[in-house]
């Protein structure tokens, strides 16, 4: 058992049918964000992250890149539901409080959440480890958010955008040269972003509500996030690792490194879904609409858990582990 | 300016009305929650608290009694709104993986959930040094919910339950024989109850919507907390120190002492509010029906700010700095 689903279960508590009907709670833990009922009309969805100095960001980032990191990573689980984004709330744990981190901290965090739609309403400042957890909250027309579990057999699988990027930034950051890598500027400064600032797809998860039958945002890897999907539908997902969509930063990286962190790089916070194939007209269209890659990689069979297609079977079982290791930033 | 002051003013976000109405926001950061359109007749209200090992609780707490103080610090937000508990989210973040650990402080934190009717939906676990943040929500009828400005010249100030009895309990726990107390076996496990497993007023909160024009839950100590219904409400709060309501445990302990505890020990949890004087009759039924004292100490006057009345100058001057010191338990 991983440690992480020994944890799970410990707070996966069971309540009887009446009890959630008469609290409003429509969706508990176990998918990307808790489902409630709104109103006669409208659910309310929300999601809680935290981010831990030395485990999820560098020490030394940039306090405003920090504050579009949380935003990003958790509005994304709002995306993941086709979820539009209302308000955010942030509790905040800082070792000292000192007027030069905190004022660029903020300034991203106004920006970010206006670039969502997200207001700030609340929150808790305390002193300790950094440590950041922001709730973000965001509604759906009642049904209609898209969780883990409705993919069916003979489904096709989806990733927008591209995959790896996020993982280059973060090794250029770390380790510049040792990987012998000949980026352009161009290349160099998008796969940066792409770390630095990722961007979460909320218009793209709201598009998508009428056609993906789930979806889920990657945070680990679409290796190791499609087995949550996998899981929760009780279908098997085939991952073809060919058709993985590379950006042009990815271009110049050795094919299997490239490989490598497209399928398990983590942190791309690009959609994974899948959807009937007779919405594939449907979904090109909305590709050209939102100006957004949608790539199809994949499908739903009869089985469980996720085979990596396309690559040869020595590469393949490097990410078996993807199969049995938990996230570290998952839910809880 | 005090410096929680100065984060907070960085945090509290301006936005037209329109797209407050949008989002459908009807209170943002500064009171004991945000309060959100729920439905036509509901409201959604909802706070957030951080508890830091070392700067909140001991290090070795028992984590049962760790999962009872975090919901009782947070439901205790709901209290003073008036809400109905709904739904908790928790982040937990852990150095380690001790099943040994985990498993009471899951156990306590049921149990303290189903005590308050909250249900877990949500929340994160990550790696760090132990901090743990969860958000509480519920709901109220439209515009009922009570709020730190509502206070009018003349009301009376009330409180529930008995102050300075958790401070007592700490106090015992950290040196147990240094005010030379002379406790009775009853006195000691009544003020180590108070400390380790505080009691939010989810009942009285809810029962005084109809009759509380302002409430807050004391977390730092009547005349600190006090100062915030002044500040929201514009009003001069005028608090009687020799009417504060004195439990039994508190008997043996030095006046003085006892007071200043009562005055500023803080992690109550009881509720402070505000009255017309039309309402002590209802107000008095009330304690009662509920089996809980709630005591009149004291009255909103013309002015801004808290006075002590009732007890000596010198003594006063030693309460002042409440008038200016934040708390470092509050709300963004």
């Amino acid at each position: 058992v991983d440690e992480f689903d020994l944890i799970r279960s410990h707070f996966t508590h069971t309540y009887d049918a009446k009890l959630l009907q008469q609290k409003g709670v429509v969706l508990g833990v176990g998918d990307d964000c808790a489902i409630t009922q709104l109103s006669a009309q409208d659910q309310l969805v929300f999601s809680m992250d935290t981010l831990v100095a030395g485990t999820h960001f560098l020490p030394d980032i940039d306090p405003e890149d920090l504050a579009w990191r949380l935003v990003a990573c958790t509005v994304s689980d709002l995306a993941a539901m086709g979820a539009e984004p209302l308000w955010i709330t942030l509790a905040l744990t800082l070792p000292k409080i000192d007027p030069t981190w905190i004022a660029p901290f903020a300034t991203g965090l106004k920006c970010a959440c206006d670039q969502y739609g997200l207001l700030l309403i609340g929150g808790d400042t305390t002193k300790g480890p950094l440590t950041l957890t922001a709730q973000v909250h965001g509604k759906t027309p009642k049904g209609q958010a898209i969780t883990r579990a409705g993919a069916r057999v003979g489904d096709d699988l989806y990733v927008t955008g591209t995959l790896g990027d996020s993982r280059l930034g973060l090794e250029l950051l770390l380790k510049p040269d040792q990987h012998g890598l000949a980026l352009s500027k161009a290349q160099t400064e998008f796969a940066l972003a792409r770390f630095l600032r990722p961007t979460a797809r909320i218009e793209a998860g709201q598009a998508l509500r009428p056609f993906a039958s789930s979806a889920l945002d990657i945070s680990d890897g679409v290796a190791g996030d499609a087995k949550h999907i996998a899981k929760a539908s009780g279908v098997k997902l085939i991952v073809d690792a060919a058709r993985l969509p590379k950006s042009h930063a990815l271009k110049p990286v050795d094919e299997a490194l490239a490989r490598s962190w497209m399928l398990g790089g983590g942190e791309d916070f690009e959609l994974l879904f899948t959807a009937s194939p007779n919405h594939r007209d449907a979904i090109q269209a909305l590709s050209a609409t939102l100006d957004l890659p949608i790539t199809r990689v994949g499908s739903a069979d009869v089985g469980q858990g996720v085979q990596i297609s396309g690559i040869g079977e020595l590469e393949i079982a490097g990410y078996q582990h993807f199969s049995t290791h938990g996230p570290s930033l998952d839910q809880l």
